[in-house]
């Protein structure tokens, strides 16, 4: 039933390429891959068990919310298109469910027929993505819970929407798909309740950021439930009635699950590929794993964090796209590295932007900085330009040597997109003091004379400059 | 009548500033060494010819386009509260005609009173801003013909816009200045032409996207005459009435000189103090000039470009404030530098925004680098995200290494801020192939999946690598 791993064509052999996922990095490594070499040397195989290739995954909060009306937006490429276009045989409702490393094969099994057949790679990507935390709580597989991964997962959402019009929903954790996940059902005029353990919404950035972001929330109507933890769900007939936290049931038509995700490592783990003390699946810079001929990247691998220098995971799609397509560069037969992240994350509820990149505070210190913080508030424009918008930067900054570790920023329009100059001040190790003279562009309609990160930065110097002539 | 260089008062010798200037650089500097040494150590008084301190020199387009209703709103700073918070002695309406670095003192013309007087300093900071270039040519100190480098410029224009209603108006120059007010006419219904020698708008941007301003200016409207000269203005009782150039002559009722700045440095080569080989007052890192006790900052000194190691001179505000800041600490005692500009400007022309940053491609060619570039099409937001618009964006890059040399990018809304990733890739002298992997933000409403910078980067690094293939 197996195909051998290598297949002889006109006399030549041809190297099989099997891809696990059909995704953001999966597609990316094989269309990397096919760029150096043709179908002559290499045939790519895709095996997706989902119903789409190519799309994005960020993009599925916006389409629930109807802000992208058409599902077909999403998609980037199709298997007809990876077919006709890059010669790569994608498979939809196709389920890797087992990988033999030592014949060089995986187990498949197409969803729609139920067969099951064993085929042969000479190298293998895995790309199986990232599955949402659902933890073993009592009804939790209840109807109207649901995690939001995959495109399947975000139809689903959407039709129970159409479907059963839900007045209530409950969002069980204030991270990014929370939120992003709480604006979209307010724009369909469901009464919003947020529960999180913290103090504040979003893990990712500080305490007092977030305090920006719960007025901003009650402002949009949403109720929020801080420092609660869910123990349970109360069901009737199979169907979610009530989420139950340690301190109240609040009853609910729909839940959402926002509690994060974990990288997609059973398939992985259970063929004895390493993974690493993060939990995900261990890869060097040029994306290989502990196997000879066996690659990954994506939401399923570590990634090196350039400032605390660990291990860590991180589900985004910018950071799968570029492993994919630095994998596939290395497939392909040429040379290429990704150098890690530093944590930059950006969003939106409603017209509020929040972004981070590096530490927050207490990173810093679990990593060994001995870390201060400012935070300054300023505007998007120059004060007196119409449509300048309140924009509050924190930065973490090493005592001493003045070396940038963190920045957040809460703000509105024009705020978010900030923390790139802060991304790039991290990646390149450029401390406060050097950073506050650097030559960004000003003009009244984008920028304060001193733009808001600037600003940030010569109040940090001053900081570590006042700490320092007292020491 | 000239008050000693340093005065006694209560028993200690009281050292006295003298800052010849009101405006960013100017105050600045008397901030920043306020900051440092109390009025008990250091005594400042300020000189400005005009009638405003610390105003904002960009805002003034805004403001006679009416987007800033209120000239007030673009003063941070009055004398009064110079006086008040500061106690920093700023007088308007005194102009510094010379000074006598032998002597420690300059000459003041109380432009009111018309009374002289010699003041004495024992240090003199030098921030006497530019003067917009003024062609001697027939007919150019006719009313009606307005250069705008000052708030009292740009009072004077928004005065005759009142007054007179104007028809037309001719812009001679299409460089930021020109755009701005060719824009801020069409806004008081002025039918603009934009009259300039280069084949393209805005020298500062490649002739390649300076086109994509061509077609933008012809969709709002305006007529542009390139690849003209001007060579004179027909006047009528001492009135403007037409631009003549070497093709035609322009009817017109009002005309803005927008051929750019040069740094006004008359008062300071009288009193000896060197200019450098760009035309500028000559500083160090420190903001000194050569003469002890006497510092320079703002539009009248040169700057260090980083990138292509020479001085050059560059009118901008935000330069202009990180330098007064830098000379006043200085001043105060402490040590700071100004480690110069990679030339980064942003501006925009009605809904299109243009920025640029480095070297273009001439520049590159001109300073001694083997150059490519290369430019890409994208999104400013995710394609599929409501609000994406096109921005391209441009890069230059050395052979070989790949070090990035500059960037231009013209786009719409959230087009021009992205330079400043650009700005810092310069400065920090990261290469493209480094760049395309960096960890810039991303959600679909802030950016693509790969933001527009790292696909130019990504491109720019193909080209390099096929280019050493070849070679």
């Amino acid at each position: 039933m197996a195909a051998g791993p290598s297949t002889a064509r006109g006399g030549l052999m041809v190297e099989r390429l099997v891809v696990i996922g059909g995704d953001a990095a999966a597609m990316s490594a094989a269309s990397a891959a096919r760029r150096r070499r043709g179908p002559d040397e290499l045939e790519i195989v895709a095996f997706e068990s989902g119903n789409y290739t190519s799309y994005s995954a960020c993009g599925i909060p916006y389409f629930i919310g109807d802000v992208v009306p058409d599902v077909d937006m999403l998609i980037a490429r199709t298997p007809q298109q990876f077919a006709r276009d890059h010669t790569i045989d994608a498979r939809i409702r196709h389920q890797v469910t087992a990988i033999d490393t030592d014949r060089g094969a995986v187990l498949v099994r197409n969803l729609l027929g139920g067969t099951e057949s064993w085929e042969g790679f000479d190298q293998l990507m895995v790309a199986t993505g990232a599955v949402p935390i659902r933890p073993p709580l009592p009804g939790v597989d209840a109807e109207g819970i649901f995690g939001v991964q995959t495109l399947d997962d975000g139809l689903a959402v959407k039709a129970a929407l159409e479907r059963d019009r839900p007045r209530r929903a409950v969002v069980v954790g204030a991270g990014y798909i929370g939120l992003e996940l709480a604006e979209a059902f307010s724009a369909w005029g469901v009464a919003v309740t947020l529960i999180d353990r913290g103090p504040t919404p979003m893990a990712t950035i500080d305490p007092d950021m977030g305090e920006m972001l719960v007025e901003a929330m009650h402002g949009f109507g949403m109720t929020l439930r801080l420092g609660e933890s869910v123990t349970g769900f109360d069901t009737d007939d199979g169907q979610v009635r009530a989420v139950v936290t340690d301190q109240a049931t609040v009853p609910t038509d729909l839940v959402i699950l926002g509690l994060g995700v974990e990288p997609n490592t059973a398939l992985a783990h259970a063929a004895g590929i390493p993974l690493g003390s993060a939990g995900g699946i261990a890869v060097d810079q040029r994306l290989r794993t502990g196997v000879e001929g066996v690659w990954a990247a994506g939401d399923c691998v570590e990634k090196f964090h350039r400032i605390s220098r660990r291990a860590v995971t991180i589900a985004l799609g910018t950071h799968a796209n570029k492993e994919g397509r630095t994998a596939g560069i290395n497939i392909g037969g040429g040379y290429a590295t990704f150098p890690g992240v530093v944590g930059t994350a950006v969003t939106k509820l409603c017209d509020v932007e929040v972004a981070r990149t590096g530490l927050g505070e207490a990173e810093a210190e679990a990593a060994g900085f001995e870390a201060l913080s400012v935070a300054v508030d300023s505007t998007t424009r120059a004060g007196y330009y119409p449509g300048a918008k309140p924009i509050r930067t924190k930065l973490v900054a090493e005592r001493g040597t003045g070396r940038l570790l963190g920045a957040q920023i809460v703000g509105q329009e024009g705020a978010a997109k900030r923390i790139d100059v802060l991304a790039m001040a991290l990646w390149t190790h450029t401390t406060v003091d050097e950073l506050l003279n650097i030559d960004l562009g000003y003009a009244p309609p984008f920028s304060p004379l001193w733009d808001p990160v600037l600003i940030a930065a010569r109040k940090a110097w001053q900081q570590i400059e006042t700490d320092r002539h007292i020491a």
